[in-house]
């Protein structure tokens, strides 16, 4: 035997992930003489710092405020958030409602509550990178679906599911991340029936439903397909994200599953989170949050929306959300966006490239704008300088 | 093609954890007749409600209060995590750690950083049984190490390392959970050394170091071993545990696989709740609240030493641990602490059975009392009813 023998290697799961160049990239936006684009970063004067202050000021003078709390999480928490769900048209109970330490938890959790090493995961071309690492860290192969300007295609669906048997599919239907546009009623539906028929469950995450500025609401996937549906939602873009609170609306059969993959993960999520945001969101609060934020973001929307033509080269094509946080580009065809990136930093403006929102072969042409960060005379400002980077 | 599949099962490695009975046992507490010894929570009037009041109200005065975060976590906070390692004799830099959201998502994270499936993990017999839970979800194989008075028993551990190659080796050093003992400053050099020559890595998780009531303080492991040691701490215990604030002090070989791997469980740990045990410990708050604990629950561990020898069966033996939460208790032969457990529950007094601590072949003689929830009076009493159970 030897003296000293080498460390072992981290595990190989591990070494599928990749380091989030959006996270990285928020280093950037540190820099004040940056705009940037490329955070999905709320707007933090649109945050009620003095409510929640309130809020948890009240969650601390409850006995049991600093304590050990159930995995499932605070039972008046979990109570609004099945009575929202009831009162948009999806009936649903609090014993439904698991909270998460954010819905990125939401998204870990469920990968190690339903995936095997090996399992296939289907997810939207392009589509939310941090579900792509869950999945990857979970040992899932992970496949692209094709979408259309209606969302998925669900010809290609069909044929993909006949052939690759997938365990799952994780969609976000409404301003999805990263292109903003939304699953029409009719995908919906045929969605739903794909799944039932393929018996593949349906992860839907809803971070961005709220935040619509235009149009009418959509029902959730689960009104079509109650018992393969698992929807995910989170207080991030509503309320505030330093908050760390999601949830999970599961399904009977994999609810107690679920539970025992929270406890194995971080026992429960901050008590004190999650009692103040109820005192919050109970007394009220969150429809207050609500109407502000909706209002200043629809301005930033239309000043972004305004704006582009002039901004990009001619031929891009972009997309035009009803809400949430991006605008999806694309650039014409030969254009990199992920080379162009130190032109654009070059002018002190910055965005995502669209290639690591791609399971595999990415579209170099793309890339992703967000809209909220900013008032919307900086967002002009912003993309001027863009302008000037493909100059 | 059938009209409608299946649903898929849970995944098979969930099926391997299981719910933790002591966390179904949390709901007896809620008994208020019930004198619980089985949970392993700090007492709630030694919380400094007021003191972390202040502090969360100076972090929702702070720009960026309810933002998004870095990963690693609160740069005040890890450095005073990091100096403090330093002042007891473990020299550390702030880009050592890693908030993780409470140290058992710090196992967790571990787990999946350094662990693939089938990977062999050591485990003292009986171990911390939420960390069996960690690493079975991760797909490895769990092994108990036996121990002896003086905690791991090295000749074993030698024997057992040749024969299964582990990975890792886990183990609560000082007033282990569940039995409070801690190995001796020879058996922490000697289990260094057998890192070393097998080339496994050790995690060191020590949420109970700084609750000591006698003896001196003992040297980390890292101290013997600095690059095959990843030391894990916790404020549960000493600050409050509804924070759910723990951390991670990585190496360098592994550090980037476990900042990743904390991105995809949950991007970061709660912005409030860092900045507020920031604001908190900076300015002194860990000491004053500290002392005032440890006086409590010396008095609690000397009351429940003191009544043992007449409360438990003639041949019974037990820990006799300088801090921590827990006293260990073996029954006589032929006792089952499970089976007796309706029995105390009769008497309205409740104790966690052991077998759950045992990767493999559960002494079912064993059971575990904490004596950190209650006043000595309340202690007395419970025992007294403990010995009326056997009665």
């Amino acid at each position: 035997m030897p003296v000293s023998a080498a460390l072992p290697r981290p595990s190989q799961r591990s070494g599928g992930t990749t380091r989030s160049p959006v996270r990285d990239l928020l280093a950037l936006t540190e820099n004040p003489d940056v705009i940037s684009f490329a955070g999905g970063l709320p707007a933090p004067e649109h945050f009620d710092l003095d409510g929640l202050r309130r809020s948890f000021d009240a969650a601390l003078r409850q006995p049991g405020g600093l304590q050990y709390s159930t995995s499932e999480g605070n039972p008046a928490l979990r109570e609004f958030i099945a009575d929202r769900y009831t009162s948009q048209g999806l009936p649903t109970t609090r014993d439904e409602i698991l909270v998460t330490t954010g819905s990125q938890q939401a998204l870990s959790l469920l990968a190690m509550s339903l995936l095997d090493p090996g399992d296939t995961v289907f997810v939207e071309r392009p589509s939310y990178l941090a579900a792509l690492q869950a999945f990857t860290l979970a040992g899932a192969r992970v496949v692209g679906v094709p979408t259309t300007a209606d969302g998925i295609d669900l010809d290609a669906l069909d044929r993909l599911a006949e052939q690759h048997r997938p365990k799952l599919m994780y969609t976000v239907p409404t301003f999805q991340n990263p292109t903003g546009t939304s699953l029409g009623i009719t995908t919906r539906e045929g969605l739903a029936a794909l799944a039932s028929r393929h018996g593949f469950r349906i992860i839907e995450d809803e971070p961005y439903r709220e935040l619509r500025y235009s149009g009418d609401p959509l029902p959730y996937l689960a009104c079509f397909a109650n018992e393969h549906v698992i929807t995910v939602g989170s207080f991030s873009k509503v309320l505030a994200p330093g908050l760390r609170l999601g949830w999970i609306r599961t399904r009977t059969d994999i609810h107690s599953t679920v539970v025992v993959t929270k406890q194995a993960a971080d026992l429960h999520t901050s008590t004190v989170d999650q009692a103040a945001a109820a005192h919050y969101v109970t007394g009220g609060g969150l429809e207050t949050s609500l109407e502000r934020i909706r209002a200043a973001y629809g301005e930033r929307r239309d000043a972004m929306l305004a704006a582009l033509p002039q901004t990009l080269p001619t031929g891009s094509t972009w997309s035009t959300p009803h809400g949430g946080m991006f605008v999806w580009v694309t650039l014409p065809t030969g254009h990199d966006s992920t080379r162009h990136l130190s032109a654009a930093i070059g002018q002190s403006v910055a965005y995502v490239p669209g290639a690591p929102f791609y399971a595999e072969r990415p579209d170099p042409a793309t890339l992703r704008l967000s809209f909220t960060t900013y008032e919307p005379a900086t967002i002009r400002e912003g993309l001027s300088r863009l302008e000037r980077s493909f100059g």
